[in-house]
C-alpha cells in the first residue's frame, strides 16, 4: 500500500474529458459516469505503464476508465528473425495486450499494480467472433515452461452483461509464490466493446505480420518485388506442376 | 441573417453532380432529390469550412446535402508528443468531426452557421454498432470545464426513420450566453449511412493512432523495428516472467 | 460488326486458368463453367480498356468473366487541387468504375464495345449494405449538365437471382443520338459478389480520399503532422470554445 | 517414409506457447490441447516450407497446429508486367496459399510431405462468406492444361463440424501419376476460422493488387498521382460525355 499511486490525468480533452454520454450505452454500474476525467494534465502525468519509452516509440492505447478499475487494449507487433537466406520469418508473434490497473480512489488508479494479459491471434479471433450472448475464458500461465510452472494463473473472462448490453472483463491473477491474488473486473459498454473488435480486426493481420508482407513492394523497386515472392512462387508452381 | 452565405457550388461532377438516383435508397422527405447539384464550379467556391487551409492540409470530407441542411464527416487524426524517453504518446485524441451546415435556399448552405460535433473513439464505436432499429444520443458540453460550464449544450441524436430505410441525424445546440438554439436535422439514406459506418470503422484505428503504431516499421531499419517495441516488449516480460 | 474483336486471353492461370470450381457456388446458368480461360498468352492480349496505359498507371481490375459479357470493377481514385493557401482538397471525386464487356462467342469478348458506369461512394455504400433479398437500381445521365440532356440514359441494377445464391448486375444504355440501346446482364455468384462488397469496403475510404488524409503523417516529420490538422483543429477549437 | 520428417519447433513463446486455452473454442477432437508447443527453439528449425529464403522476403504465415495435420495459410501477392505504355497490369494474380503438413507424431510435421492449395480471389470470396453451417468445396487440377489433365485431382472442403463451433478443413490430393493419394483433415476452432475470416477479408484487396492501385500516389508526388489515373479518367470521361 505504500506504492506510489498516481491521479490519472487524462492527457485528451476531446476524447474522454468534455463528454457527457447519456445514451444507450451508458454505464453506471460502477457509481461512475464514463469519461469523466476533466483534467487537462500533460503528457508528463501519464501513469508509468505509458512512460517507459524508448526513441522511437509510440503509445496509443484505447483505454476504458471505470469506477473499480482501467482496462487499456494495444497492439504489440510481431519481430521478425532475419535467415542467412535472406528470409525473414517471425520471431515473436504479435499480440493484442490487455493491460488492466486498479482504481484506489476516486479518478485514482495504481500503475505500480497493473496486471497484463497478451492475446494471441487465435485469441483475438475467439474476441472478434463473439456474438451478443456469447462469452470466453483463456488461461495463461506465465511460467508454464519453467520449474514455475503452475504456480502462477491468469484467467481472462469475457462476458455479456445479464442485463445486456455489453460485457464484463475479468481478470485473476494468482500468485502461488507471492501468495496474491488479484482481481479485476471492468464493465464495457456495447460501443467500448464495438470499438475493441473493431480495432482488433484491423489489428489481426499487423500482430500477424501480414502489413509487412503486403506493404512492402515498393513502386520504384520492382526487383524487390520480385524477389520477395520468390519462395511463394516456388510453392505455386509446386502446387500446379506436381 | 446579414451573415454572409454562399452558394454551394459542388466541385465534383462524378460524386454528386451527373447522378439521378431512384433506387431502394432514394430520399426525398426534403423534397429535394439527392445529389442535384449540378455546377461545376471550382475549388474556390467551397465553403470557408474547406478553405481554411494550411500548407499540406487535405480536406476530404463525406458530405450529403439534404434540403434543410447538410452534414459532412471528416477524420481527425491525433497528435502526439515526443517525451524526453523519445516515447510519443498521444496527446489530443482523434475524433470523427461532424459540420452541419444550415441550408438558406435551394442549394444554398450557410457555412457561416455551421455547428460542429466532435465524435470520440467510443462514440464512434456506438455509431457502428447500431442496427436497423437502434438509436443513440451523446450530449456535450463545450465549456464543461470553464466557468461557463453548462452554458452551451450540444446533443446529437441518430434516429430509425419510422418508415424504416435510414436515420434521421439532428443536432441542437443551446447557447445560453448567447441567447440562441439551433436545430439541424438531416436524414440519411440506408446507403448514405452505411458509407458513415464504413468509413468511420475504416478511421478508427487512425484516430487512436493506431496507423502510427503498425506502420513505422520500415523495412530497411530494422533497428528502429527493435527500438520501437522495447517498452511493451518489456511489458509482455512481465506477464510471462512474474 | 466490323468492329475490332478480340479473343480474351486471360493472363493469370492462377486466377481463373486451372481451377473448377464445383461448390455451392457455381454458376452455369450462362452455360459456360466459371474460369474456364485457360490460355497462359501475355499480357499484349488483354483488351484495349486494360491496354491504353501511361507512366506509372496500374490496372488490377477484379473481373468476371461470363457467357454473354464480362464485367471488371476497380477503383479509380480522386484527384486534388491545391489552393493557394496550402491546402489540398478533392477536385474530381473517387469512384468505383464497372466495366461492362460482352461477349461475341466462346471466350471473345468485344472490349470495343465495352459500357461504363461509375458509382460514387452513395451508391457504393449502397451496394456493401444490400442484404440477400435487396436490390437496387441506379440512373446515370452522362450529359445532365449539356445540351443532350436526356439523350443519354444508363440504368445500373443489382437483383438477387430468384433461385437464390448469387445476383444478375445488369446494364442498359439508351442512346437517342446514336439510336443504340445496348443490355448487358452479368450472373454473380455468392462468392464473385461476397469479393465486390470486401473490395468495394476497402475502396471506400480511398475513394473518398481518406487514405491520404490518415497516411499523410511521416514519422519523421512531426512538423508536417502539426501543420496537416491545423484546419481541423481550429475546427475542433470552435467545437470546444464557443 | 524415409524421408526427412522434423519436429516443429514452434519459435514464439507468445502465440501458442504458453497459453492454455479452456475456453468455448476448445478443440480436443485430435486428442491433442490446442496450442501445446512449447520449445522456444529457434527459426532454423522452422519446416522447410518456410525457411527457403530468398533476401527481402518475409514468411508470416497463420498455423493452426493439429493432431493430424497442421495448417497454415499465408497471402502470395500478385506480380505486375510493365508494358511499352508504362502501364502496369497483373501478370499473375495473387492468391492466398494453403499449406496442409502432416503430423507423423506428437509434435512432429513431415513438411517434406506437404501439399498446397491456392485459393483465387473468387473463392477466397466463398471462405470469407460462408455463414456458420455453409460448406464450400473447391476442385483443382495444376495439370489442367498439359498432357498430364486429369491425372492429378486435389479437392478442397471446409464443412462445419456436425456439433457445432467451427469446422473441418480437408484436403485430398489424387495423384495418378505417382499413384498416390494424400489425405489431410484439420479441424479449425470458430475462433480459428475466424482469423481466417478476417485476415482473408484484409487480404483480398492486396491479392489482386489494389493496395498498390491505391497506395501508389506520393504526397510530394503530385505528377505522379496526375499521370497514374489518366486511363481510368479518360475511361470516366468516356462515361460522361458519349
Amino acid at each position: 500500500m505504500m506504492k506510489l499511486s498516481r491521479l490519472l490525468l487524462n492527457s485528451s480533452r476531446n476524447q474522454s474529458s468534455k463528454n457527457l454520454l447519456y445514451g444507450k450505452d451508458v454505464n453506471l454500474s460502477d457509481g461512475l459516469p464514463l469519461h469523466s476525467f476533466t483534467s487537462r494534465a500533460g503528457i508528463s502525468t501519464a501513469g508509468p505503464g505509458q512512460t517507459l519509452g524508448v526513441k522511437g516509440s509510440i503509445a496509443a492505447p484505447y483505454t476504458v476508465y471505470k469506477g473499480k478499475a482501467a482496462l487499456s487494449v494495444t497492439p504489440v507487433l510481431p519481430t521478425f528473425t532475419k535467415l542467412d537466406s535472406g528470409l525473414r520469418v517471425v520471431d515473436r508473434h504479435g499480440v493484442m495486450m490487455l493491460k488492466f490497473i486498479p482504481a484506489i480512489g476516486e479518478r485514482k488508479y495504481d500503475w505500480e499494480k497493473k496486471q497484463l494479459f497478451a492475446l494471441n491471434a487465435t485469441e483475438v479471433g475467439s474476441l472478434i467472433s463473439m456474438g451478443s450472448n456469447d462469452s470466453c475464458e483463456f488461461f495463461h500461465d506465465p511460467s508454464m515452461l519453467s520449474s514455475n510452472a503452475g504456480q502462477v494463473r491468469k484467467s481472462l473472462s469475457i462476458k455479456p452483461h445479464a442485463t445486456g448490453g455489453g460485457y464484463m472483463i475479468s481478470l485473476t491473477v494468482v500468485n502461488n509464490i507471492l501468495k496474491t491474488r488479484d482481481n479485476f473486473a471492468v464493465p464495457f459498454t456495447t460501443a467500448e466493446f464495438a470499438v475493441v473488435k473493431t480495432v482488433c480486426s484491423y489489428a489481426l493481420p499487423h500482430i500477424l505480420g501480414w502489413d509487412r508482407l503486403t506493404n512492402k513492394l515498393p513502386r520504384d523497386l520492382p526487383e524487390a518485388h520480385a524477389s520477395s515472392s520468390k519462395v511463394d512462387r516456388r510453392d505455386l508452381d509446386t502446387e500446379w506442376d506436381r
